[in-house]
């Protein structure tokens, strides 16, 4: 996507110098940063201090710090204990784990020699899977906005000529959290680039203020309609009409249609099933576990840093960035990341494959 | 309450010398700042800007007011015009209008001469009886803390010797939010003063973050056990079992039981139904407004500045205080900063009368 007028992935290889360069995330929005990852130590790092985040960024990440493994030792140890690392860095995402263990897959059987550069290659595949999806999932959303847009002209709830459809999402799962298009904001690029007239309600989503600092930042650099509002004011908006449908990203999908997501998505979803406002979760299959049915019992949650809530970054007066303390000295904070949204409360979960209810998505086998 | 070990209220009077101090809660939790109030402008200024906040604390606030503006001027014009301005000052508290009005219906009948002692002493008697009426609210949901417990240790949910009660609150409706004792933390510490084990989660309270700043100073000072949770939190707890009730205060409860409160309390109200956790709003009679019977279509819901969202106060690692913007630069922002639960997700409304369910309320007429 666009950055300052100029065309951009969240992560690209330079395969002859032999490192990986990165948006560094947590510069965002103040700077725009890149940051040169050249070995595995590195990679963990920028994953577990979400210099990269999102569950697919997250996955290429982890695909190319095998590629950056393989230039120190191709042998299987290395190759083990790298994958063993990488998965270790962060508990929630799935795509991690899947992307690692593709890479196992492909390279165990290769003789050392050709490691290298099959993982170079392949960490690129993944990274242009990634993107072919997300422009899919942006074509089945895209549908179901026009679908909404058409039934809300045709029921007069809004003139056909004035309308618009106001979108709620939660943390960030543009461009940004993938390699490139987005998951969540996939269909609204494709509904504001099509012409229809989106407006994007931003969740600031404490902690870590993503929606606020990345979605809000790559909706402006892009052209698209949206307002911050605190992750406390959804639920007033919704029960006053003014939340036409929510559409999140997700860390994880069970088989049965939970959805695992930054935490505070659950408050949303109770409030859209509270005021028939649908529901979506867009994500790529790689994000669907099959392996587990229920998401409340099943789903680890990491519990992450205090210092995520208690200190925020944010311009001076004088202009200069600077980090302050919010709480009162000494407070005691927990900060689990994520929550699980029972099926119950779930519309839809729109993949690359088109868009399942929860109780379809197992029979589908995408 | 207590702090630095001193005795406080929240605003207080200095009759001979003819002005009000309150504490400063724009400058909680990094500084404890007495404010000198000389006149009705400066009053409502200290309203406004929310030097002074909480319905209860609102409405003595007010009643104040209406004191200062009678040493200007005693005549019906002048006073009628202080309420009018008192009245316009914050539009979602039911206390302050009701505060207003009593101190008209006194001083009107009464001849201009007396209306200057006549209004220092009301307002004394308004700052008193709400301080009756906290400590009343928190010897009834003591009640029900006691109940919970002995029902938890009879159904061997808990063990009836390490027995912690886990209650979570929304906002600030401590002591800082009443002249003395609070409504929704007045049973939590009722409970904690009678030595009983209980623990808060406080929900930080985006936007102004009153919970972090002001709930988790008090409970601190008090010496309450507790733990700080971004806004987002409170579900994933929830589905967890480790919240065991909820308690609200709120700014404005109708007559069938509708409960309006910081924004974000519906979101935690839904989520309590959702995991069968008994969710009570703790209230003074004067916040029922028994005028209105659907809170969501009737409650004028204040739209607030988007500095409450975009700013944020804390102190640098030097030490020192400092604002920072924490937005991207331009980003348009929505504030409104109350909701409404309907009464159908309330287990019961706390009062100084007893503990009422929805449906009981009107019935009840206290």
């Amino acid at each position: 996507m666009i950055v300052n007028q100029q065309s951009y992935r969240t992560i690209w290889p330079n395969v002859q110098a032999q490192f990986v360069e990165i948006i560094d995330q947590t510069k965002l929005p103040f700077t725009f940063e890149i940051a040169r990852i050249t070995n595995l130590p590195q990679m963990i790092v920028a994953i577990k201090t979400m210099q990269v985040r999102g569950a697919p960024l997250i996955g290429a990440a982890a695909a190319y710090g095998i590629a950056l493994a393989m230039i120190e030792d191709t042998c299987d140890d290395y190759l083990h204990n790298a994958a063993t690392q990488l998965i270790q860095s962060r508990p929630t995402a799935v795509n991690l784990k899947w992307a690692v263990q593709r890479m196992l897959r492909l390279l165990l059987p290769l003789p050392a020699a050709s490691r290298l550069s099959a993982a170079w290659f392949e960490a690129s595949i993944i990274c242009d899977e990634d993107v072919v999806l997300n422009k899919a999932i942006g074509q089945h959303g895209l549908g179901l906005i026009t679908t909404l847009m058409q039934t809300q002209a045709r029921n007069q709830i809004k003139d056909a000529q004035s309308s618009q459809i106001n979108i709620l999402t939660h943390c960030n799962a543009g461009w940004l959290a993938t390699v490139d298009y987005g998951t969540a904001l996939a269909p609204i690029y494709a509904a504001h680039d099509a012409g229809l007239a989106v407006h994007v309600w931003v969740d600031e989503t404490r902690p870590r203020n993503q929606g606020a600092s990345l979605t809000a930042w790559e909706l402006a650099q892009h052209g698209v309609p949206h307002t911050v509002i605190s992750d406390n004011a959804g639920g007033h908006l919704m029960q006053h009409g003014k939340v036409d449908m929510v559409i999140v990203g997700a860390d994880r999908v069970t088989s049965t249609g939970d959805v695992c997501n930054k935490v505070g998505t659950y408050l949303k979803a109770l409030a859209a099933f509270d005021n028939r406002v649908p529901f979506y979760a867009a994500v790529p299959s790689p994000t669907i576990d099959w392996m587990i049915q229920d998401g409340i019992k099943e789903i680890e949650i990491e519990e992450r840093s205090a210092d995520e809530l208690a200190n925020m970054t944010g311009r001076l007066a004088n202009g200069e960035i600077a980090e302050v303390n919010i709480f009162p000295v000494g407070t005691k904070v927990a900060n689990p990341a994520f929550d699980v949204t029972p099926a119950r409360l779930v519309t839809g979960i729109i993949t690359e494959h088109g868009v399942f209810s929860p109780n379809q998505l197992k029979a589908a086998k995408i």
